[in-house]
């Protein structure tokens, strides 16, 4: 089991693992000081994981089951939150109880904010199931439940004191999961390491990932992307900086799946956002054309944009890129890469917005 | 205007001022960065607001009507936190936006804790109205909401930005809000300061304060008992050990609370929880018969325990006490005062527990 520490201000905030199978896994986290541990687990999750490790769930707490949860957006809420909290109370969870979390991105991020809230914060250890979760979106710490149908705008920053990587969820994983986690490895790779960058199109862009391939050499590459995730954290962790490169193509993915109501994957609708922001970028003058081609081309023989979205025209989105939840006083910070490895935040008023969008 | 600045791993995270009138506030709230500034504020402390500085509100938001809440422990939800979530949302509040709290300590721990959490955290500025908020619930970051009945049990622990202590609220403060947050007062002062412990019983014994008193000369106290609550936060602020002493008369308290259906004062039950306390350390041997005496004839010539409470015998307790948040995997940390200035934690199991009421 390889393992990286998240250390921020001179303390370990997080340990990063990975490795195969879940056995290991489990034995750490029963050596985990705790006086209880409890598992939350989205639905789906629950095959794929008794699959890798039969009696996962037996195991990990003495025999008590679950709390399941449907991990859709419109179950991602307060409510569902203190449902959880009060199933957490019921099953005698106090303040030095370990909370287990189970699933893709809403999973973890539900699991997250309950874990940072209950009892004013117990530990968490997350085992993500999707890619998307396992080279973004678990790691970090920021975690959340929707508002009024608005993503994520209620939440906290507070690290998980453990992201397990397992290699195996990868081979059974569908291919729409797979194109999900795709879009977020694409983006930090085209942040931080261009070779790796080049590395993920090569793999998927023969089409038939994982029937042929080897996974462990792609597993590398997913352990890879939250490695590189998580340096980041450890320079800026709550956004006040470079972490801000990350929302690469969200503002504009955000704003899709609002105008689509949620029927657009949210891998696809950060591609489309990563495409636009290029745009964006050749409209401003800091992006080449060609480099827009490039990762035109790139992105369509991976297959992540192999869907067509119906959203109107680029303006369309100006209003749902307003209500975006990272917008500052000075506006919308449009991030715009320039290049392999050259992605940059640039303010832009509501005026200069609707210009760029009417120009895309 | 005085000032003091709670100041964690080098870093300031919060800053307590006090002094008279609204004004000077005001300006320095006006002078903090933000993109917008939104109040939450107690129906009940707009007037009392309003007297000390007409148009208060006008003033601080830019005519912007308060965000208005009833304090009441049934409203301290997270269903209430989303109402006022969604009208930030509404009033156009982002990540830069500021949070100004004016009430007591239910408007504090739920202004609070909606600042920590809209957009995964904004700024927040408290304004605390009463006595038990002004020395106590207000300062160091602790804020919450209820949770099925049991109170506090969601939440985070985050500082706010600033805190105004305005000594202009005292003197027309209701005389059962004064009685609240003297029995904090003294709780504090139990631990901290034998001298201020008995400045306060000097000033109270006779009755009628603030009639004939100088509040200024109180006022100073409650500032006292604030920074010393600012100095252990600074020492410990997620409550790993000397926080943890603040604790004191807590657990019996939200116990009685709990039996008596929340028909008894946070001060009165408080002020009983550390009579209850006392008892348990003068039967494990820790606590002198004589400290017990002494302090159950200072708070009744303070007037804080005025009032009769029936919830049973101590025995009756147990249940309610088992459930407290506070609960460890060691059982319930206790926390005795065996003298002035001398309050300690003590590790009692179910049993311990059990035998301890039955003897009290």
């Amino acid at each position: 089991m390889k393992e990286k520490q998240l250390i921020i201000n001179g303390r370990t905030e997080s340990v990063l693992y990975a490795g195969s199978g879940l056995g290991e896994f489990v034995r750490k986290i029963s050596g985990m000081p705790s006086s209880s541990i409890h598992v939350i687990a989205d639905r789906n999750a629950i095959a794929p994981t008794e699959s890798i490790l039969p009696d996962f769930f037996k195991r990990i707490s003495s025999g008590l089951p679950p709390i399941c949860l449907e991990a859709d957006e419109r179950n991602k809420t307060l409510a569902e939150a203190e449902r959880i909290c009060l199933e957490l109370e019921k099953r005698g969870a106090d303040r030095d109880s370990l909370l287990v979390v189970v699933g893709g991105g809403i999973t973890t991020d539900l699991g997250g904010f309950v874990a940072s809230v209950y009892r004013r914060g117990i530990k968490a250890v997350f085992i993500p199931t999707t890619l998307l979760a396992q080279a973004d979106a678990a790691i970090g710490g920021k975690n959340g439940v929707n508002l009024g149908g608005h993503k994520n705008m209620i939440g906290t920053i507070r690290q998980p004191a453990a992201v397990y990587l397992c290699g195996d969820y990868i081979r059974e994983m569908p291919h729409g999961l797979l194109m999900d986690g795709l879009s977020e490895m694409l983006k930090i790779f085209m942040i931080t390491s261009p070779s790796d960058y080049e590395k993920v199109c090569g793999i998927f862009s023969d089409g038939d990932f994982p029937v042929k391939s080897d996974t462990g050499h792609f597993f590398e590459l997913v352990y890879s992307a939250a490695k590189e995730k998580m340096d980041i954290v450890a320079e800026d962790q709550f956004e006040h900086g470079r972490r801000e490169l990350l929302n690469l193509g969200h503002t504009f993915a955000h704003a899709v799946e609002s105008v689509t109501g949620g029927t657009v994957s949210h891998g696809r609708a950060v591609a489309e956002g990563m495409l636009l922001a290029a745009k964006a970028g050749v409209v401003m003058g800091a992006t080449s054309p060609d480099f827009l081609y490039k990762i035109e081309n790139d992105f369509e023989k991976c297959g992540i944009t192999g869907t067509k979205i119906e959203y109107g025209r680029p303006s369309d989105l100006l209003p749902h890129m307003l209500v975006d939840k990272k917008k500052h006083a000075d506006g919308i910070h449009l991030i715009v890469p320039k290049a392999l490895g050259d992605v940059a935040g640039v303010s832009v008023n509501k005026n200069g917005l609707e210009k760029i969008l009417s120009l895309i």
